[in-house]
């Protein structure tokens, strides 16, 4: 494609892309095609002569279109979002046309020290500790997902409590980590990845308002060295999927400390509120921390993948993860003047996402960021108000954010039914949730054009759905 | 950002791209700053207020640019490369617009049946069998980066082999990997986080080709045995990275089904050049494997990150990855009639990577593809040509693709010196590897730009450059 050719489309495909954010609320939310439907209208084979970009976005419009679930739809409010930005995508894009891959520092250096840098902001906007920061012992940086983020967690602590021994001779059967019942499944996986074992991991019970039971947390460390287990990991949570609880770091984190075992936070989508300093609280015993991860491609409006993966000790990190071929060495790497991501993570090669995370920053500002994490946060409060002066429905769980969990008083199949026709209304998308036998819908606001007026106009879908159901 | 203004900042963004392309080849091709020096630009703290992209590009022109290898330079010789394209940005540039997440068919079935369609596509450009297709038994999954395919591939491999019974009781510590001394650092890495650990893996030796010896697999795997370890796993590498050797899978995949042991093959560069008729040989044994992954990102046009991993059984894959949280749960998935992705790979979300790889096919037509791997090829052979008949140099190994190692025949430190030489001019960046103690320079022609001119270009800067430093 000569340049010319490349100015020509790509504007017409920014065009596409502003059109389509003026039109976004005309689609139905979530997409209500047929298993089969996009693929069956692909060709079998690919084609042998060169299609012109034209054809391909024709296809796309009559082809993909239908087949699109509109995450960044205002109405949408299923799962946790997965927001975007103009700054994001733009920074995207400034990284797609560089096409660097920053592996190692040599490799690109801009690419990994404007990462440094814009990690210690983040380190900044949160307030976490100085350990956190890469101009003390540890340092931050960037991932693909949460969990990825908690694997490369399990897999430092698993390699600090064996001494790095795990690594060279395989787990040994007798490692134990420990969990709540609401952590979310990626640490699971992770667990299973690491050849801990699902076995080896204890579902520690949750209070009333689904939070880790510290007390329980302890009872069953003790009960597992009684037996000559060995206590290595411990994963916290600000803001559980299911329904936005918040374990008490502090009282975890002091546990961590007594019997020496790792602790891991993850925040995926709420460690963003921290950046306000009236929500700043959900972070409290983050000093207590070994690594701690957030997710901007959930609420900061940076477009995925981008989780922000921080560590208190990068040399345990380093230690667990470094591989150093022939062919990857270089100078600056034997300086030990420079860092290495690609020793931060599972893989190998790595794209250069901080550049859309520094638009991002730099576009809101801090002030801006802010400002739209605390409207996301007022409008869900004044959707829990609505549910709770409600005769219909009930609030299920605590609302502290952004995410408000709810049932209608009909009870779990006209809850379900509800939450089904409207989405297959294609007026908004939310999602569920099942706790202690309820089957509760939630409601996340955190799409980066969701305004009062969406809210509210959801809530009298959701009411007038429910009327209409009866 | 308003449509107004995406609109008109995008199109800056595009001319700046475009511009960058145009003019790349008058940049030192391997960025020329010190440590620290592009931190030492950025402020320590983040903006409070809001800034403008205008700002913010300024800083990209005189802050981040000195700080760029340049990886879609045509004179960009380096590792293996990550080459790009115009369509593959765009393709790229549209999945961020639309920004959706599919993690479940559900969350935009078009994320996941264009996936499945477009693998299908590879496999049959490929001429992979029938069993790695998603009409079969097996398909193809778009993962970030080979090492995350090969530590997929080892945990299904591992489950397999124990009867999924690691996932729940962790690792035993008599499961053995098979591997060369030249298979990629990535499988050392995966099979330590899998929790096998490296004394559990076998570096079998390799021939004079540096192709692994399968006569010497097999009396490993017998001795592993013997002394009551289980074997599972074997890598069987197309283009090894050092030196872009072919392990001999015909006879490796005989011995893996004799010993049922999972055969996984990495043609992370390579694989693409099965495309071509002439050079589809290098694939001949895949039948015998159960997974196999090559990059786009490297050789074929698609800009970082695009691994495509296929799996002749995606039942094992599924079954090794699977969790199925309440919050995850949906008709779609419960119905079996769809694939969801998240169960083939380590994290839970995933970007639409399958656009930009359709706009890449399209755009080129599988004819086009073949012509720009061939002339890569035809190119490197001339090289190997020049190098052949020269008196100073000498290739060091076979050069069967895209790859020429060669030495200068002054010794290592003068090998040495030249590369180091040469690569500080910024007027070509390629890198070394050590062979049987030799200094050894790699030449990877593969930049989607690089036409003949580049190469004898390159030589002579080479050949030049040497003379000057005797």
């Amino acid at each position: 494609m000569s340049p010319e050719e490349f100015r020509e489309q790509g504007k017409q495909i920014i065009d596409w892309i502003a059109d389509y954010y003026e039109t976004v609320e005309q689609y139905p939310v979530l997409s209500q095609v047929k298993p089969g439907s996009i693929k069956n209208q692909l060709p079998l084979v690919p084609p042998e002569k060169s299609e012109s970009i034209g054809q391909i976005m024709n296809d796309v419009n009559s082809i993909i279109m239908p087949g699109i679930t509109h995450w960044q739809s205002p109405n949408f409010y299923a799962f946790f979002p997965s927001n975007s930005s103009g700054p994001s995508v733009l920074g995207d894009l400034l990284s797609s046309g560089l096409g660097v891959q920053g592996m190692l520092w040599a490799t690109s250096p801009a690419c990994t020290e404007l990462e440094t840098r814009v990690m210690d902001w983040l380190a900044d906007m949160l307030q976490l500790p100085e350990k956190f920061r890469s101009t003390a012992t540890g340092g931050g940086v960037i991932q693909d997902t949460a969990s990825s983020a908690a694997l490369t967690a399990v897999l430092a602590a698993r390699e600090r409590k064996t001494g790095y021994q795990t690594n060279e001779n395989g787990c040994s059967g007798n490692l134990v980590a420990y969990v709540s019942s609401q952590t979310h499944s990626s640490v699971e996986k992770a667990v299973k990845i690491a050849g801990i074992g699902k076995n080896n991991m204890r579902l520690v019970d949750v209070d009333e308002n689904l939070a880790m039971r510290s007390d329980l947390l302890e009872s069953t460390i003790q009960n597992d060295i009684k037996k000559g287990l060995i206590p290595f990991f411990v994963c916290g949570t600000v803001g559980s999927t299911s329904t936005n609880a918040i374990d008490p770091l502090p009282e975890i984190g002091e546990i961590c400390r007594k019997y020496n075992l790792w602790l891991h936070i993850d925040a995926a989508m709420s460690g963003t509120a921290a950046i306000c300093p009236e929500y700043r609280f959900i972070l409290n015993g983050v000093e207590l921390a070994d690594s701690f991860s957030f997710n901007p491609h959930k609420w900061m409006f940076t477009n995925f993948d981008c989780n922000c993966f921080f560590v208190a000790d990068r040399s345990v990190l380093i230690k667990t993860l470094s591989i150093l071929p022939e062919y990857l060495k270089n100078q600056a790497t034997e300086s030990g003047a420079v860092f290495d991501y690609r020793d931060w993570h599972i893989q190998l090669g790595r794209r250069f996402r901080s550049l859309k995370l520094w638009f991002v920053i730099r576009h809101y500002g801090t002030e801006g960021l802010r400002y739209h994490i605390g409207e996301h946060i007022r409008l869900a409060q004044e959707f829990a108000n609505r549910v709770r002066q409600s005769d219909d429905f009930e609030l299920v769980t605590p609302a502290p954010l952004n995410l408000i969990c709810f049932t209608h008083k009909k009870g779990n199949d006209f809850s379900k039914k509800l939450l089904e026709t409207i989405n297959q209304s294609g007026k908004m998308y939310f999602t569920h949730t099942v706790i202690r036998g309820k089957y509760v819908m939630r409601m996340c606001i955190g799409q980066t054009h969701t305004v009062e007026q969406h809210v509210i106009q959801a809530w009298e879908t959701i009411k007038n759905t429910a009327k209409n159901l009866i």
